[in-house]
């Protein structure tokens, strides 16, 4: 029934935006020195979509936006040294090690006996690589694609390039937006598997009525994929 | 005689060194008021390298170096306002039109009748993506390739992944470090195309007296390739 499996990679092969939200709760201790952070939340996600169309997704992006946030909410009043904090926190970002999800590496070790594997991603060239790198997992994979926006336009560029027939083609991933609603306009099939955090950007209304699959954990896959046979 | 001709990007196709120059210059103007700023360009650049490893290229990497660079030589006392400027500089690049050097639409045009070509061009995904969509050439080539780096390791990845044979294989470039040598070192065929600045990173010796050829612009190209056959 299928000829490929593309996943995402960030939030579905492993933790990534607990890593963000972590770094979230730092940059709320610096600047709780300076001011009541409350929206502090609000208030950097709103610098993010501002710098998306400058600046794109991961972590130095967020990393220049989180600074500029932090100008705005001591109205400049900031001490450069925790500016440099800010750039720290960066590099302990990079530094994490990349930490699979559980059931991820039985689930792709099985499946990449079975059908060819892709892994489609979005974000920064470097942090990507270095992660897909770290995780071990990049063997299992025929195609690795890292691409700047996942739009249905992105997704029917990729099946064309490797000319696959969209009704033969699964997307597995963590955002309804980026990787379900997508593939599915384009005619693919779709699984979600939601993780336990969902960054702002990342969540959508299935107002479509997008015809897609959810799943509790990766774990469940190779079994639902027997189903489609 | 060639199954393929590769061109790297910035400073080959487009200018972008002069970008980088120009906005360091307006760093060394902000930070004048706070001190002298006569070794500016070599401490940027010795944080620029440190963070390469964290970072890699590309204008979000430079940005942030810039903000380091500025905490450390005001020892902290650079104001915040002065470091939102520095972003601002930032967006101020990615802003900047991509200004084709002279000689490339016509060249780029030529050739592809006669040839496949690609890019090859490392940094930022996002920057990258920018340009070529900008740059108005993106149909010229066959294949556009942005990679994190640029080793005889990459290169021997492309043409394995294209099925070339590197003795066929002409790669063009401003870059000896990253466009000529690794090209060489492969088996491939180089031609080298100086641009008037060049990032001391990109700097290199011909170490191992790599064969490989120099052209004073890239209108030069096509009567060059002629006299391949």
């Amino acid at each position: 029934m299928l000829d490929l499996i593309a996943f995402d990679a960030d939030d579905t092969l492993w933790h990534n935006e607990t890593i963000y939200s972590l770094t979230q709760n730092k940059l709320k201790q610096l600047l709780s020195k300076y001011r009541n952070t409350d929206t502090l939340e609000d208030d950097l996600y709103a610098t993010e979509r501002r710098n998306l169309h400058y600046f794109g997704y991961g972590i130095k992006s967020f990393t220049l936006s989180m600074i500029e946030t932090a100008i705005e909410l001591t109205d400049g009043q900031i001490q450069g040294r925790d500016i440099e904090q800010i750039i720290n926190f960066a590099r302990e970002m990079l530094e994490t090690p990349t930490q699979l999800l559980e059931h991820v590496e039985e689930t792709i070790a099985a499946l990449s006996k079975t059908h060819k594997l892709m892994i489609i991603t979005k974000g920064d060239l470097f942090d990507q690589e270095t992660k897909i790198a770290q995780s071990g997992l990049a063997d299992y994979f025929t195609h690795i694609e890292i691409v700047s926006e996942k739009t249905a336009g992105t997704y029917q560029i990729l099946l064309d390039k490797y000319n696959l027939n969209p009704s033969r083609f699964l997307m597995v991933g963590n955002s309804l937006r980026s990787d379900v609603l997508p593939a599915v306009e384009i005619g693919g099939r779709a699984v979600h598997i939601p993780y336990h955090i969902t960054w702002q950007h990342e969540t959508a209304a299935n107002e479509s009525q997008a015809d897609y699959f959810e799943l509790e954990h990766i774990g469940l896959l190779p079994g639902f994929i027997e189903t489609l046979r």
